[in-house]
């Protein structure tokens, strides 16, 4: 079987577009292999988010491999982790690449911003020096063993209101530096600022979008118009919690959890995701 | 503020019952707590099933450790964390009683099977010697640095078929070795045998009951009857599969997160529940 | 017994001096304990060794808080744990504080270098803006639980070639911001800016010191000074490494063990200061 | 560079007779490798040992796995990793053996004791049943990805008093099982039942020994007698207790490090180790 790290890159330069799922633990990576996407993103956002912390920089990078590395081991789909702003400076960099991949995980992304970064939501984002993420970059690509493992570069210039000369000066820079895809951000309602980018990047390299915000782009468009991977960050986290929400409101309300168990999924069908068939064939 | 051992006691000695809830993660941990339940309950099942294993004692005392205090440290909730046989023999208990109140949680639940433990709703129960468990409860009451730490002894001897008078025989041995509460588990489609040996029992101690299979059980019934504790033990875990299976299959079908966005969770609740603008205060 | 967290303050304050002993792992911790010492450090510099990683900021405050819980549980010292910078912004050391003080660790001391920060016996020592660096201890000393849990401010301004008057200035910042205790760093080979210091410093705080290179100061005279607490940081990972150093190269060389047995602890010894007897009394 | 698998077993099969050392850190590793020895050796006596704990099955897989891969990752030397039992039944062999591999360790060794097991040279050894251990090897190596990964089977029937033909018996089930190599393990002051034993064995695989309380055993008449591997399972820590043990004390006496300067490696040698140079070339 093709190693993780090749796959990945397989996906982001193929002619298709490639769909990767926020997976905030190896639960939600096995649905999200079996709705039959192309791959795993695990999101700082909601890998903070399931340790009850906002996304602000507060998770260290231990904490987010470890946690990369159990949805990573769940299934046969590759993972690109989002490892914020590198952690620190080019040796942070280093290590952070050298760790992941050893962890057999498939990619990276680092984002321009200043340590420690604040979710691209939020008011208030600084950008990184470019020249200093570039060196981050160049370190990052020259510390992975193999020429497979994925590093991609996420540059903020659109969330930061910075403009459109600053993000493609910025995503050259990276690419120069030896990013093997850039991801360009915007918080627009349309994937207007998005169409300006890809048209004067010209597929310099591939090109990953997060289209939270203008989730109404259509996938054959989004295609059409030079994007190499779509990554649906954080809606199988945001099901979840309305989710348990509604469940856990209604069986305090009604005292019991007989009202709710039509909704829920059976005991049987965690088992049957959870391999416990499998499992027990190897004490057969 | 009381400790959280001594607010898990309390919860066990008080005339009320009390509630509390499987959460697989800190997140579910705020949603718990949000939705008005009295404390939390780490589950194996859970725990195995975040990490895509199935319940069948393959999670080590350290992992289940981990990821325990991960739930534990979410919320002001005490939590009782349910560590499957002890993880050995006595030494293995010892070490898990001093581990997990070390790491501030209020309590840990023993069950009376064989290491490695077999979920108890999956074929094939195999139940310890009832003299060695004692052994092992009696050894972790004596590990513990504070008296208020919980440790609830939890009978299978229904869920393995052996009887009513075993299940007594075990819960006052157990009793008799030191356990602060009696979990007494049971399988069956209503709550009559758990009714039975709560009159046999006589409020020795408190009792804990997880309805699972018994869901329509009035709460008011239970406490009457005796029941100190209910946990619902994987409710929110089951919400958690059903919506992500649906919407990701739907973001997978329509190619796009357009028809999904109305359904769940906006990022600005997620904004709210981790906590933001707390934790952005302390930089103010 | 007296928390961990009450007896490290008791340390700083009462008259004596106190002397610490920096521990990479458990068993060090043991032999320091053994060998009459009145607390623990966990040393940036030898958690990163014991990784085989230089002190240059590499390890996370994730993997501190495991390495410095692994020593800090072995003992019935209190430990106090080199932070570095404090690993970011504010919420970065407040979310530092909440954790190593749930680990049940006595203390924390930050440093006021640029993150991440370089071993203060290397070139290159770039300092953190003493404002900046005050607002971290503040917000520090109000994320902690307990009033008794310590933040020692370290001030590299004597490191950094700063001068007495920019370290003098520092340290009252520091001590104005809720530092408990002013560790104050030098390399030269004679206390002489220590006493500088201290006689400038006027006992506003306890101070600690670290004579790495200054280690022929008399015990008494450095009480006599103003001196609260003396670390020795670094020698017991520095002896072993040069024994481990002889006996492999001994070993390698005669092919067998046979000649370095009598040099080195039989296993009896380990067996004893592991406690095989302690935890086999447990299953007696 | 060839895979840290496929070198443990080229040491194991080629005709050289290879000598791996047992190591409790990353830093230990650095100065093995430096040693010219061949590889590693993760002790569960000499981790445990680390964590202040008694060599009797107290530390869990999880905690030895991430040990081990601090060990691994120092360094280009292959890592044969102690896994004692197996840590349960067929399953957990199986978990195990995932892990560890996929950690990039090179191989693992299970013992044919009874879990929790208890350190060789301690009283009361409980050998598991033969083939149930032999049924744990057989899945251990069906779980394997690569077949390079190394499953080393450990006979303890000697150290139990078994005798010989027991041993030999056992021998040949693990093989017949699967297992790459043999370990058999004594505790006699000379060779000669390793001697009987591997005259009897007739290199039917490689043999492993631990030469512990027979250590001036000549290395070429093992190699002549039969031995692929010789373990010096414990010789670094116990360099480490003394060393440590002997300047802790006189500190302690003299009231100052200035004493023991001399006879303990300078911090510049520390900074060699670490690579302080080699890190900072990332920077230039």
């Amino acid at each position: 079987m093709m190693p993780k790290a090749a796959r990945l890159r397989e996906l982001l330069e193929r002619k298709e577009i490639a769909r990767i799922v926020g997976s905030r633990d190896a639960l939600t990576a096995l649905l999200v292999e079996e709705a039959g996407f192309d791959g795993l993103w695990a999101s700082s956002f909601e890998l903070s988010a399931s340790r009850a912390l906002p996304d602000l920089g507060l998770l260290t990078m231990a904490e987010l491999l470890v946690a990369s590395s159990h949805v990573n081991e769940a299934t046969a789909l590759p993972l690109l982790a989002d490892c914020d702003t590198g952690f620190g400076g080019k040796i942070n960099v280093v290590r952070t690449v050298q760790q992941f991949e050893a962890a057999g995980i498939a990619g990276v992304c680092f984002e321009d911003k200043v340590f420690p970064k604040r979710n691209s939501f939020l008011a208030g984002q600084n950008l990184e020096d470019p020249q200093d993420f570039a060196g981050r970059i160049e370190a990052g690509a020259r510390a992975r063993r193999s020429e497979d493992f994925t590093i991609v570069a996420r540059t903020e210039a659109l969330i930061a209101g910075r403009g459109m000369d600053e993000a493609l000066h910025r995503a050259h820079l990276y690419a120069d530096a030896g990013a093997d895809a850039i991801l360009i951000h915007s918080k627009k309602p349309t994937p207007a600022e998005i169409l300006e980018f890809l048209r004067a990047w010209r597929a310099r390299t591939p090109v990953v979008v997060v289209p939270t915000t203008y989730p109404h782009w259509d996938l054959a468009e989004a295609q059409e118009a030079g994007v190499s991977m779509v990554i649906y960050a954080n809606h199988a986290l945001r099901a979840s919690v309305t989710a348990m929400r509604d469940v856990l409101g209604e069986i305090h309300l009604q005292g019991g959890t007989g009202g709710v168990e039509d909704g829920i999924a059976p005991m049987k069908e965690l088992f049957g995701l959870t391999g416990v068939a499998k499992w027990e064939g190897w004490s057969a």
